[in-house]
């Protein structure tokens, strides 16, 4: 990895630079996709058809994945996995049940009431990657928040294959997908928007996928909701002399194996600590079975900041707002106050990564790219809406209305007072 | 206003359809924002200063608005308009603050703490437009929820002119915004999102534009956050025979008055009152002012839909998720359960819109175009980011290990399973 030096404003800003200019090619990705979800608005499910054709390399004869194929996958899973899945749903849900928001209601004065109402979406869709990327937790971790909200009804879509992977499909079942269809990537999003003959127009879509499908919701943005534009996945780690550099590299490594765009940062004030991680990086990589990947992750996008403080560590952190942030320090509980930017937080020389991304209930569909700033992991709050209503009763409306005309002048807006000016005025109609 | 007619799905299909055709000569606007966003990025302030002589025919000699030109504002606003300003402020702060949130934290098993944060963004940017479209009481709504929230700086934009508006610049005072640039248009927006030399990068930005600012929003969205596409403004009505012809016209009026595409759609199952209603708007759109938008909004946007029943008449409101909703009916707080979609709800034949447009407390920035299906009024919810956390000892990764471990390799990401497994190999680095 290499080693970055250099002032905390400089170090930022290469790395924020680096960010920024990931973005190649985006251009003729949104022509394309433009292009597809035309065509699939235009032409529905035959537009599908001819897309799974195109790209997949698959002749589908229906969209819909079946109870039967379902009922396949539980014969198909392995026994541990179908129970490691069911562990970490339980633990999904008990963490997602403190996200549940109630609405509210005052009366602020007499004859007024104001309140809050907080309600699920009514139907959302789940775009699940396939191929390599296919994974079922990310199953979990999108569709029980959805569910736990209270929505009605999910919807999956997942490339076409010529055998799913039966974890995907069991996750599916078991977090409660209402209907799964097999499309994938643009086009997929565009069904999801618009809705076709067969599949449903949804209120919101959230999950990962390629570029294609990141582009696609960005561009169906407005007209359904999004979950976030997911960039390539990051961990920052904050460590100092106390810290293990097996673990550490390790964690690096875990992060690294994901993507060759994935991004691994240590900040640590200890020289020793950085020397030593990076020769356990070179050993352990040699033993990885997606050692290509991950070397070339460290190579192009991983570094080392040696830091003189704690504190400067974790302001360093905050600038970078990485998607992971794992604090490798005793008493880690303590610097929790320091966290400004971090979209899901590990504290303390246990506390990996896959913990997290896995099994303790904590959600893994996180801001990246310095979106951790603005975003939140994904969670309950993500599926409900909070409409707001009042009531003001005639005399209510008497005395606010010097206050609301004069307001409504002042912007030039004659009709917004003589909608109250003409409550002052009795009701024969 | 014309009426519609046939199946509530044929309805709600019209309705639908208008609003998506309404999206024309989005292609230009997207390459001339394009351009714009890259030359402010390069150029900062030098292109802020061209920007400004180009489209707003203003020498700009500096860009920040100083102390001595918003106590000019204070000496210049009528005292009428000042208290109104400052006693819609108190009811939108005590209906905001009933949005603050807090973290939980829960230690679901032996040697396990799982918990989230709630921290609010560290800097916001507010964008208000200018000449008559310059709302004071926007102002307060979107700078009011931000520091309830708890945002240490709230920058403001607007584009120049040679004076303002003194009611804006007090209300940017009083509900306190940290510093104001005149700057307008695409190039305010990405300002906000890259930071010139004068003006800092932002972590949000909330506030309604034309197209060129939503446009330029939507491009710089996922480098910051934004709050929402505001589309044209719009009010369903909901209303019986027991609705005063005079009112519901009034407030129909009030919505057309902003906009020639504003929207305004009655739905009743009194065919008198439709009848009735009218009559009134012909009556009250000769007085008014800004007859001549309110003209072209209520032939173009408005319309009258018969419907049997109360029931039919929220679920077709329902489908169409209005902006503002207001229910025209006896006894309206027992139809609250009804309602699935509406950006802000006004109970009651009193309840007239501009109470929440200015006074009543509740946010005015709300969703528009249908997206109230997934989005919410902004609100401090919008300003604040929640940060997950965990920590495992040691005993408690053993015991979680062999479902990690599983999940891991399930997913073909051995360094996941490693960065677990290391940690069971002692501690000796």
């Amino acid at each position: 990895m290499k080693r970055l030096v250099g002032t905390q404003e400089i170090i930022v800003k290469q790395l924020v630079e680096e960010r920024l200019t990931n973005q190649v090619n985006q251009k003729t990705v949104d022509t394309a996709v433009a292009e597809i979800i035309a065509n699939v608005r235009k032409k529905g499910d035959d537009a599908l058809f001819a897309y799974s054709q195109q790209f997949d390399k698959m002749t589908l004869t229906s969209l819909e994945i079946g109870q039967e194929q379902i009922a396949k996958a539980f014969d198909e899973i392995d026994s541990t996995v179908l129970l490691a899945l069911k562990n970490a749903k339980i633990n999904i849900e008990t963490y997602h049940r403190q996200q549940l928001e109630t609405g509210f209601e005052d009366k602020p004065s007499e004859g007024v009431i104001r309140g809050q109402l907080v309600r699920p979406l009514s139907r959302v869709g789940v775009y699940v990657p396939g191929g390599t990327a296919a994974y079922p937790s990310s199953v979990l971790m999108n569709v029980l928040p959805a569910k736990i909200a209270g929505v009605k009804e999910v919807i999956m879509i997942t490339p076409p294959q010529e055998h799913f992977n039966p974890a995907i499909l069991v996750a599916a079942s078991l977090s409660g997908v209402d209907k799964i269809f097999q499309i994938g990537g643009a086009q997929g999003i565009a069904a999801l928007a618009y809705g076709t003959q067969t599949i449903p127009k949804v209120d919101k879509i959230t999950g990962p996928g390629n570029i294609y499908v990141a582009t696609a919701k960005k561009q169906v943005f407005g007209l359904v909701g999004i979950d976030m534009i997911a960039g390539p996945s990051e961990i920052g780690i904050i460590a100092d002399d106390s810290a293990n550099a097996r673990f550490v590299a390790a964690d690096l490594l875990s992060q690294a194996e994901h993507d060759v765009l994935a991004r691994t940062i240590l900040v640590t004030n200890s020289k020793r600590l950085a020397d030593e991680v990076e020769k356990e990086l070179a050993y352990q990589l040699e033993r990885l079975p997606r050692k290509d990947i991950a070397q070339k992750a460290l190579n192009n996008h991983g570094c080392i900041i040696i830091a003189e403080t704690v504190e400067e560590m974790f302001a360093l952190m905050n600038e970078v707002a990485p998607e992971h942030l794992e604090v490798a320090l005793d008493e880690p509980y303590a610097y929790l106050d320091l966290i400004e930017n971090a979209g899901s937080i590990f504290l303390g020389h246990y506390t990996s990564e896959p913990i997290g991304d896995y099994y303790a209930g904590t959600n893994h569909i996180l801001p990246t790219s310095g979106t951790a700033r603005f975003y939140s992991a994904l969670g309950v709050h993500d599926f409900v809406k909070r409409m707001q209503y009042i009531q003001y009763n005639k005399p209510a409306v008497a005395k606010a209305s010097t206050d609301i005309m004069t307001l409504a002048y002042a912007e030039g807006l004659s009709a917004h007072a003589r909608a109250i000016e003409i409550r002052q005025e009795g009701e024969k109609s």
